[in-house]
């Protein structure tokens, strides 16, 4: 039976790493002590073996534990189960990388869209993409639908909710859509480019299936899911039900700190079905730096496992002047998102957006 | 329109304190520059408010923040969102604590069991209840019934599974709850006391709802839930569909240095419908202090919104010897769950289940 190869980076004094690396292989496989284990199988194929021990700098090692695929069957939950559930509670380790057999990445949600399938959506062949951001809270959906109007006047191609906009009084899911969806083909048959908007689904099962038919109804084929806060397998089940739609992925509650976002966005939230991953870039809101971005958008873009890439989208705090530096360093194939930034032009917001595309637009890519 | 208030333990110098409070305030609640809104109403009503900032020790700071109760809605996920979502990716900010009103806790799983009804069903009136855990992974249905019913004759209340064992191929969940039910029914017949099984659900919400059908099937009222990997909304849906069925809350994947562990077990996951806290207890394979072992089991023991006490758990590595200085600390209001340590007795393993239970029995309460 294969196995899965999870690295984690541990801190530990050179003594007690071994030990200390065994003992993670055991919480992360069958949480008991070795000794009280009679059967022969269970000891050589369900017990998580460590494999190697590097040290990467004074004090932290890279522990690399292969785990038994047989424990993670066929569910993305059990699968981050398995590879960080127990050991997400002890301070001196991250999830560092991970390698799945295809057989664990072919189980979850499917062939995607990908970036290329974004990119044929929104009619934007070479260049970087383009979004912003329906906000804040408390608007109505007639309020929103004026912004996205002004949004898509300028020539953005995806206009994503603020992860923030769920189900509320003031503004229920399906009204929204409604309103939002209804506004941007009155746009589009002005301007003749369909921008797309790209609802936030929240709630349980029920609740995110409710929501895709209300998205659907007014013809939307993009939605926002927050892996971390529906399960992870939730949003597997939703891919699958929904091969057409693409997904955004939010990292909301993903407290990367403790998972190499890298693994997280660039590799589980791909392989469960996300076509777009949305992260804090470097120099904005967040601490990421600027290494840890580069390897985000290099692990949704590179060949794997036979998926299609997924667009990075940096974002938190981003700006119009930005563009340049940030296409320089992620190339074209990323999608930028300025959401706060074009609000605060008010009155001026189209002219703002128009600003921002063309200057995606005119970039010289590569 | 009330508000929820949170506080964060946020490190900062004590010169960008108050930007940094403000900031995290956006960014629960508006996520952009306050200069862009227009609306006075959003400006008042939803945008997070400082109401303090207190140092706690150098260059840590306690923020309280009121956040709007409307943006969260009745879902327990957009809860969390709303109180942790971005800023869980900020590595110097912990949510330490958080006070709901009680228009916030009653749309979640509704009245729970507690430890007052967990300990009528096993008939332990007023003294600890005792659990141990099936395990290893890889074992089959019928060898992990054969360690119940030894567990069983011991006479331990409560016997869950560990937290590993999901569908698997070697032990799918409909016929491992079919085996030991059967088996622990077996056990009753001959000792007259009924031990039981709670088995761990895991999957999408699909999944889980026909793993409940198939342990209530088979007569079991009890089951364990991990709420950070199945999704907060699950885990309200699956309690308010089932309000006879007690709930287990496991820890795994709660990443608790992020999120104060007495918020996340003892407040959010009771209100969520949880009837018994797993946590790692001090002096065992994880890092938590006494102090915040105290303070789990104090905030899912103590009159809260009208939910009955949810028991403590302590649990990882935990051995007989430690019973007498374990109820010492948490007094009778607690289950003791040993898995490990017991299963290494492997042929005594009813004997060593015995002395288990006959210690908690003896022990002098209050």
């Amino acid at each position: 039976m294969s196995r899965l190869v999870a690295t984690y980076h541990v801190r530990s004094d050179a003594r007690s790493i071994e030990a200390r690396a065994r003992a993670v292989a055991v919480e992360q496989s069958v949480e008991m002590p070795l000794s009280a284990i009679e059967d022969q199988q269970i000891l050589d194929e369900i017990v998580g073996r460590v494999d190697d021990i590097a040290e990467v700098s004074p004090g932290l090692f890279a522990v690399r534990i292969a785990l038994s695929r047989a424990t993670v069957g066929d569910d993305a939950g059990q699968l981050i189960n398995m590879l960080f559930g127990n050991t997400s509670l002890q301070d001196d380790v991250v999830l560092h990388d991970a390698e799945f057999p295809d057989d664990v990445v072919a189980p979850c949600g499917g062939p995607n869209i990908g970036l290329e399938g974004l990119r044929e959506r929104a009619g934007a062949e070479d260049r970087a993409l383009t979004c912003s951001a329906l906000k804040p809270q408390g608007l109505s959906p007639a309020r929103l639908a004026e912004l996205a109007a002004r949004f898509a006047r300028g020539g953005i191609d995806y206009i994503k909710d603020d992860h923030g906009l769920a189900d509320q009084f003031y503004s229920p899911f399906a009204a929204r859509c409604a309103a939002v969806a209804k506004t941007l083909r009155a746009v589009a048959s002005e301007t003749g480019r369909q921008t797309r908007y790209v609802p936030s689904l929240t709630g349980d099962l029920d609740a995110l299936r409710a929501q895709i038919k209300a998205a659907k109804d007014n013809g939307i084929d993009t939605v926002m899911v927050q892996p971390m806060i529906m399960g992870l397998s939730n949003f597997v089940k939703l891919k699958r039900e929904n091969p057409g739609l693409a997904f955004f992925a939010h990292p909301t509650l993903a407290g990367a700190a403790r998972i190499a976002p890298a693994l997280l966005f660039g590799k589980i939230f791909r392989m469960l079905g996300a076509d777009a991953l949305v992260f804090p870039n470097h120099g904005g809101r967040f601490g990421y730096t600027p290494d840890t971005c580069r390897e985000i958008a290099r692990a949704g873009l590179t060949d794997w496992h036979g998926l299609k890439a997924a667009v990075p989208v940096p974002a938190g705090g981003m700006t119009t002047k930005r563009v340049g530096e940030m296409l320089d360093f992620y190339g074209a194939d990323v999608m930028l998102l300025i959401g706060g930034a074009l609000l605060e032009a008010r009155e001026r917001l189209t002219e703002e957006t128009a600003a921002f595309v063309a200057e995606v637009k005119r970039y010289r890519y590569g």
